[in-house]
């Protein structure tokens, strides 16, 4: 039941978004009835913060090129393209807007990106491990500033974001890794 | 009157967000008359688009310590106390919440950053006059990588963003400018 009402959640969000978000709909489509979803999941906001809670712990394809420039670029594209994606993006974008709106959600999403930092970090301390980057390196740090400018131009400064864009913003994290200051 | 409804709506905007925003407020608040206000301004998301527009074009303190490492710290340390700032951090947080949830807030807040971006890569350039960077350096994006980190915690992975986060994120650009990757 509990991944009925998440597909329907995300379904709702993806065609919708946050604000076209409703239990009736999301009930409706799961096949789950109204008031169980309402005893359940309470409203909106813990529909979506059980739909990141799921997601959090999805595996993600972190990239293994070989070297930490690869894997990194290899990572902020990953990001990037899934906001491309006429499925994935739009969902993605709505667990933005909703966190803006809802604390639940903002927590929710929290723990969302405290996993895909963890998960993502691994590139760097592989890096690490082959000699490529200092050992003092704040591993989810670099993670953090590599991503940074892909979500500011999509949800802060509304820019569209290039594949070039994103490796050069990957490069830009690698390089302040190796100068020591991240 | 344009300034007292654009007041009027900053004033709203720090007390109840963008969602509690409305024109009937709007117009209640700055004594202009609702019939006045809608036939001008449309809604709520003319109201906004209006407001930041103004914003775009007010001074900004952009910080000269005479050396480009003093001066991106301060742009960023002045992006980062601003969302602290009583008045200013909930209107700030309010125009990009608005601007997730309305195409005509997304283009007024493009706009908003294009200028901010303009204005504050005047340190970059200064830098590039002084030979701290190199002149093949993109100014703009110098500053678009020094600031994302404080937007990508404060808006999408919500951590909070202490003011030695501000300067490593403004550091590491820097880095990476240095290293020709900007």
């Amino acid at each position: 039941m509990r991944d009925a009402v998440r597909q329907a959640t995300l379904a709702e969000l993806a065609e919708h978004g946050f604000r076209g978000l409703t239990v009736e709909n999301v009930a409706e489509r799961s096949g789950v009835h109204k008031t169980t979803v309402y005893r359940r999941w309470g409203n909106v906001e813990g529909l979506i913060a059980d739909a990141l809670e799921l997601a959090a712990h999805e595996p993600w394809p972190v990239p293994d090129t070989g070297t930490v420039e690869g894997d990194l670029r290899g990572v902020v594209e990953l990001v990037r393209s899934g906001f491309e994606d006429p499925e994935l993006g739009p969902v993605s974008s709505a667990f933005v807007a909703a966190a803006m709106q809802s604390p639940e959600a903002a927590r929710a999403l929290h723990a969302f990106f405290e996993a895909r930092h963890d998960q993502s970090a691994q590139v760097v301390r592989r890096g690490v491990e082959r000699g490529e980057l200092p050992v003092t390196v704040d591993a989810r740090e670099v993670v953090r500033v590599a991503v940074a400018p892909v979500y500011y131009r999509l949800f802060v400064a509304h820019e569209p974001v290039s594949r070039e864009d994103a490796g050069r913003a990957a490069d830009a994290a690698l390089a302040a890794a190796r100068a020591g200051v991240l």
